[in-house]
């Protein structure tokens, strides 16, 4: 993607040869000065005010939560703040851009935490990439934050940070590329399956893409007790016999593929129930073809679907892509918001398996009613959705005991 | 100071035995949930905002930064936050009560530099206590924010880390008990010395506290051409001649007590013309009966002030203190949101002594016109103040060659 550079000393389009129009661009003209702010919620007009929102006032708070820690989360923000923390190595799909600038991203995530979930969320970009580094200095901020939203960390460490995190800290650490995605694909995936008469059970799905949200779809999808699931990376499925795999491959084909296949991705596809893409690239027709009859198919690379949807449409009965523009959109922030607002309002110590089936159940309930072809998924925008999932996370994190309230 | 205690699960009032009244203290009630929040100052209403405010219109702006990293300031919030950092090892009078325990005190400053700065700030506490730890991890942060306000680290440790951080970091270090405090106490102390006909090289000044804030105080005074400052230990006055020096007290005894005084605070205030406490502790009556005709006395311990203002008017002819229930109050909130907002403005790359002493005059000529021995500083309150010292530090920044726009 080519920068369209804007003058970083006028605030306004400049007399001079502004060929490209890029001072006029609307992206660039509503980043101008950030995306966010901080508001106090309570008064600071005068001398009273402050004796209570600061000293002295505060002195009392301060020395209660020194007696009983656990009254921090009652009396601070802390419980409805989360971290949004990347090393600005896998942003979007521009890859390696560095901290500062993926620093845009983490605003529009915070302000998408806010909007969707009601969660304040602050963008943290380090300026660190060691695995042990970023988990030492996130583990050390903890103190400040509810929870962790993980996000746009480079595969595999991704998953080593997000485990050692969790491992150090007694609050939710979440990778959201990973289990994001994962959860609402499955919600999207239990609601096409249901529309065409199948249970998850009697299919087979394939996955293109063995990275961070390659990876957690596979989990998801086997402890939602998928019938068999095959993953593929560039060199094809993802086998036990391959002896080229990294740590997080080997795990990954220890618990699927249960088929024992071997070989390339149209391989793989042949006579599969689902596709799921999350690799980029493209699929060809000729092994889209040979999918079992009513496919479904989720092309979620973005900007351009693995397979075309007008091309999907011909084999399969469902499809869903990562774009706002076709019906079913896949989109991340149909769960994070609403997972972190459920186990902050339980005061979770982490997000476990369960909660993330959990979400996905409450999400995919949403549309039950109005289930078609079209809309195995609601919209973004449709207001049941955080509130569903937000509820059934925080009765999940009850049942599983993560819960401290 | 006693920890009132409120029943954590309860939103109200219990129907027990509520013998203390601590269910109704206001200062609770005003912090449950915390002070502070995230907004997003773009809109989020549909799918064209979040077409231009998330993926995919966000990437070329971060498309641009990558290419051109000045423009994380136009295109971010970067330059208008700063992190309030602190490792709860010295909150308030209350000493080392952790970094959850100090959270309700960075959030009231947070408030503080949104309320008279402008300046969105995020309380950042610290689950670390080695100067090289907390170095390294807030200059591991340092991406995400125009600026660090270090708060409530205990000494000598706070030297050193401002010291350490603002070596590694592009951005203003400012440790705000020590400028802050500085700031403030030399804008009332040029006002004092104008009401009572003096320049500030005729005084000769004793501080009582060696502490961050006394060390800042002696250091700005000595910069600002005051005659002479002895500044007193619990041991006595910080001279040459003492093997029982810190390293930061070795460096004091340097540049103070050009008289070569030794012995007490007594002996030291005897025919001294100010007296500055930032300690704590109880001056007696004989001592400040001692001190030269109109003498200029800022006791600043809160909130027992070190002489009581009415003790203090028998023998001086201004009295300032740190509480607000007198006049010439010693606020530092008149000096940071200002400070900061100034420094971020022209994207200052550190705050240097001079834009320290640039904010002191700012701040005292914002009273010239109407200078009495009860209005030698501003009122919190005045709003002429954050303008006043925003402009000057800016300027200052300028003419010190650390602006960068």
């Amino acid at each position: 993607m080519a920068a369209e550079i804007v003058n970083p000393r006028s605030d306004s389009a400049p007399d001079g040869d502004d060929t490209h129009g890029e001072f006029f661009d609307p992206a660039f003209a509503l980043h101008r000065g950030g995306k966010m702010e901080i508001r106090a919620t309570v008064p600071v007009r005068d001398r009273d005010d402050l004796s209570l929102a600061y000293t002295p006032g505060v002195a009392k708070v301060c020395s209660a939560i020194a007696e009983h820690p656990e009254l921090v989360h009652d009396y601070t923000w802390k419980s409805q703040v989360v971290a949004v923390v990347t090393d600005g190595s896998a942003v979007l799909g521009l890859g390696d851009i560095g901290a500062e600038a993926s620093l845009p991203v983490m605003e529009g995530k915070a302000i998408l935490f806010k909007q969707f979930g009601g969660v304040d969320a602050v963008p943290i970009a380090l300026d660190c990439r060691g695995v042990d580094e970023i988990v030492e200095t996130v583990a050390r901020l903890a103190p400040s934050f509810g929870g962790i939203n993980l996000e746009d960390i480079s595969a595999p460490r991704c998953f080593e940070v997000e485990r050692k995190l969790q491992e150090r800290v007694d609050i939710p650490v979440f990778h959201d590329d990973q289990h994001g995605t994962a959860v609402v694909t499955l919600a999207a995936l239990r609601n096409a399956a249901r529309l065409t008469g199948r249970a998850l059970g009697e299919l087979r799905a394939v996955i293109s893409g063995a990275g961070a949200a390659g990876v957690a779809i596979a989990r998801i999808l086997v402890e939602a007790g998928i019938g068999d699931v095959a993953v593929c990376d560039r060199k094809g499925i993802v086998s036990a016999d391959r002896e080229d795999l990294t740590a997080v491959k080997r795990d990954l084909a220890g618990f699927t593929n249960k088929a024992g296949l071997s070989g390339t991705l149209g391989a793989a596809l042949d006579g599969a129930d689902v596709f799921i893409g999350v690799s980029g690239g493209t699929v060809p027709e000729e092994a889209v073809a040979t999918m079992a009859k009513d496919a479904l198919i989720f092309a979620m690379a973005n900007p351009n679907p693995e397979i075309h949807p007008d091309v999907a449409h011909k084999y399969a009965a469902v499809v869903a892509t990562g774009r706002s523009d076709y019906p079913n959109q896949i989109n991340n922030v149909l769960a994070f918001p609403g997972i972190f607002a459920g186990a902050l309002q339980v005061r979770a110590s982490r997000i476990t398996e369960g909660m993330k089936l959990a979400a996905a159940e409450a999400l995919a309930a949403v549309v039950a009613d109005e289930l078609s072809a079209e809309c195995v998924i609601p919209s973004p925008f449709d207001e049941r959705v955080a509130p569903a999932v937000t509820a059934a996370v925080a009765a999940a994190a009850r049942a599983e005991g993560v819960a401290r309230r």
